[in-house]
């Protein structure tokens, strides 16, 4: 290992260099008009892979964003790791708010900072440099491993598991591997076990068919925003639980050993509120923070929009007022069923005088699974050797929706290792990656594989198949 | 009156012509890079009053938009008269419903399209072109005129208050006339004798110091969208009241002859809920559509904004979210004590986990007024002169806080002479004048004018000084 550790302490300007380039491209795969830039994207990431020494590579179509693949499987009676992340991005709105322009990677303090940085470019990169780093010095790998990359993880991987239903085989893997989440914080590298679901929903009421004077017709007709406010305000209740019912049926409820577990992490709340800025943490009545965001399932207003909002005043009733929202799920909640309670109960909510558009965006699941898993182990054990801290195991309280899909599908572990912060504005302004992290993070990644290479055929079966989720 | 009438009737192009002209300045006065155009328009208007005979011009500096002011005062013994109105309009957006160019007069159907065209630019319009038409036929007209045309009525009339107060020798007159209402319906000319008042409010909710990935954070922190969706749902009950404590408290109930004339209306529910497109009318139980539109206090939410609102999905949890709202007032409501009521209603229902600011708009006073002065029968008889049809006495859910500013100060009857349609999309897109409409009410106008030259000295006293709105 000694050549490739050295190796990878001696380019890293390069690597911060390359970085810059991949997210100079606005690769946002919710709007319409970045189908270019995606596309671009996906051409710059092919070529690359096959600059560092991964072969068949492939732009892959899709009836969405294209996924890139590439493999390198010349280490027979190896495992088989199948990496898998994006290279789409959040939109970087609002603009005003980024300190340095959100697709010019800019070093300041430490931190580097650039829409996607760290969700998921980055991330992705630690593991391209870590194989780079291996095919420099010897030419080869010690592991086998397949690369899928996806252009649509932001808006909900729709077209990633119809490719991966129609390619079982070039997909087959021993276990499948993600970079997308963070540390439990800064010095504690973090392997992640649990991560929760998604649904995201938009409704859209209709009162007037155009805008009207709120004069003139104020008090004889719906007003589409103060009814939607009302229709939001009930899905909720006092206690700060999800008032859709139905909604906590399913949910797999936390152990007592594992309640003690989140206990014994070094997590804050007073460290947690201050990287927030709220004046008070608040919640389901019942349940720590920690608890609250990985195992608790939510429901948030993502955004909402109607009549006249630009300076000063406008008397109008508009004829529209829309909102997009979601629910975070927790293990055995299926996002199918979710989805059909909570359209019943917006149906339900809505008033006879107003028309309702209810659209759903995207649907996930939940995934929690067992960390013996000697490649779960070997994730842990690279994580300290990278960071020469020790290492936790730790939930999420985010989504990707394709790891559980994966862990359902093929019964294979899941490794995620994460080098972001809670605190690096995945989807906010001013995203960030911590400058030492990546660098720890590629080195940790190839002790991963390295170890990974050793272990032997026996252990490998471990802990894949038949395994229940806790 | 023959000349008069026969110069109208012949002149009718020229006058969409120049209206075209002065509905092509976007005067928008609640937005501030419209300021240049704001004075242009003022310079347009007190060129065009200069032009047609009127005399002692001037283009007030206020602290906001400047007031154009202009008199004709050679008519000793006769009556005079301050007519009102106001040269700015209302933001244009949402720009993508125009059918045609919103700063560009189009005729269509028998309308004449434009923002502005009927609130209020072709009314004022109105009463130049029948001055005009007296000026060119004969050099003098019936009676003594002032004008005060003003470029903040659509954001509240702030500097206006300052000027009448300051300058109340020039403007002394017997009467007001202000054309900035409509009529019932189409070819039922009406005299409005009520106004609703208004507060103007804008609530900004700060939960997080910047925006959040729901994921991470989603359930543990105070979401600024669910709040404020859940505050404004609480200021309606059930019943559709407004619910803030002793909003209702000074309310002048309604009569029960005005009930029963409202009743005799020709007013229908149908054509009423056709012209706004809604499925069902709605609003506070007891009361008729009529009711609640002329004669019940209201509470509208005007906008509402926070997080991802464009295309597609964003898992955020916003910073902020902001509501502007209003309310509608009846007589007796003060509008500085609802202010007070609102502001209080608000903190309270905001949680200790969120930031608050509240923002003030703008306020004004509703108006009733008696219907027997000599000057508003006068306007009656004009317009059932002018459109050849009987004409009707009504109220009017919209404001015009100078109006119930002027009655109360000068306790001088007012005028209310309105040549717009329910239906004209006022503060919407594709705002519209009706071309007949237009030309009939210039004709009316002339009449007016005429008839009040003809009242003698002891009537013009009449419902003038001292008495009590209704």
């Amino acid at each position: 290992m000694k050549p490739v550790v050295d190796f990878i302490q001696n380019n890293a300007d390069r690597y911060v260099e390359e970085l810059r380039e991949f997210c100079a491209i606005p690769s946002i795969s919710t709007q319409a008009e970045h189908k270019p830039d995606i596309e671009r994207c996906a051409r710059w990431l092919a070529d690359h892979m096959t600059h560092i020494g991964l072969e068949n590579v492939e732009i892959i179509s899709t009836a969405g964003h294209p996924i890139v693949y590439a493999d390198w499987l010349h280490a027979p009676g190896k495992p088989t790791l199948l990496f898998y992340g994006h290279y789409d991005v959040q939109p970087p709105e609002p603009l005003e708010l980024w300190h340095s322009p959100p697709f010019e990677l800019t070093l300041r303090d430490g931190d580097l900072y650039a829409r996607g940085v760290v969700d998921d470019k980055g991330q992705v990169f630690i593991h391209l440099k870590a194989l780079e780093a291996f095919f420099k010095n010897g030419g080869r790998l010690p592991v086998n491993v397949k690369f899928m990359i996806e252009g649509e993880e932001e808006t909900g991987s729709e077209n990633v598991y119809a490719f991966m239903q129609k390619e079982r085989e070039r997909l087959a893997c021993d276990a499948l591997v993600v970079s997308d989440t963070t540390m439990l914080g800064k010095g504690i590298p973090s392997v992640c076990y649990g991560l929760r679901g998604l649904t995201y929903f938009e409704v859209e009421i209709e009162g007037p068919s155009q805008d009207l004077h709120s004069g003139s017709f104020g008090g004889a007709v719906p007003n589409p925003i103060n009814i939607l406010c009302e229709m939001m305000a009930q899905l909720h209740d006092k206690k700060g639980r999800v008032a859709i019912p139905g909604f906590y049926k399913d949910v797999q409820p936390l152990s007592k050993k594992e309640r003690a577990q989140f206990k014994r992490l070094p997590f804050k709340d007073k460290n947690f509120q201050k990287t927030t800025g709220v004046r008070r943490l608040v919640g389901e009545k019942g349940f720590s923070t920690i608890e609250r965001i990985w195992a608790r399932p939510t429901l948030d207003i993502n955004g909402i929009f109607g009549g006249y909002t630009a300076q000063g005043a406008k008397t109008v009733i508009a004829s529209k007022a829309s909102a997009k929202f979601s629910t975070r799920l927790v293990a055995n909640q299926n996002p199918a069923k979710i989805t059909k309670l909570v359209r019943k109960r917006i149906e339900r909510l809505a008033p006879p005088s107003v028309k309702v558009k209810f659209t759903v965006h995207s649907q996930g699941d939940a995934w929690v699974s067992p960390f013996d898993h000697p490649f779960v182990q070997a994730g842990k054990t690279a994580l300290e050797q990278g960071f020469k801290k020790k290492a936790v195991f730790i939930r999420e309280g985010g989504s990707i929706p394709l790891v559980s899909t994966m862990y359902k599908r093929f019964r294979k572990p899941c490794v995620l290792l994460g080098f972001g912060l809670p605190d690096e504005n995945a989807h906010a302004p001013n995203e960030r990656l911590n400058l030492e992290n990546y660098q720890k993070g590629i080195l940790s990644v190839a002790y991963f594989y390295h170890a990974v290479g050793e272990i032997n055929g026996n252990a490998r079966g471990g802990g894949g198949k038949g395994r229940k989720a806790r």
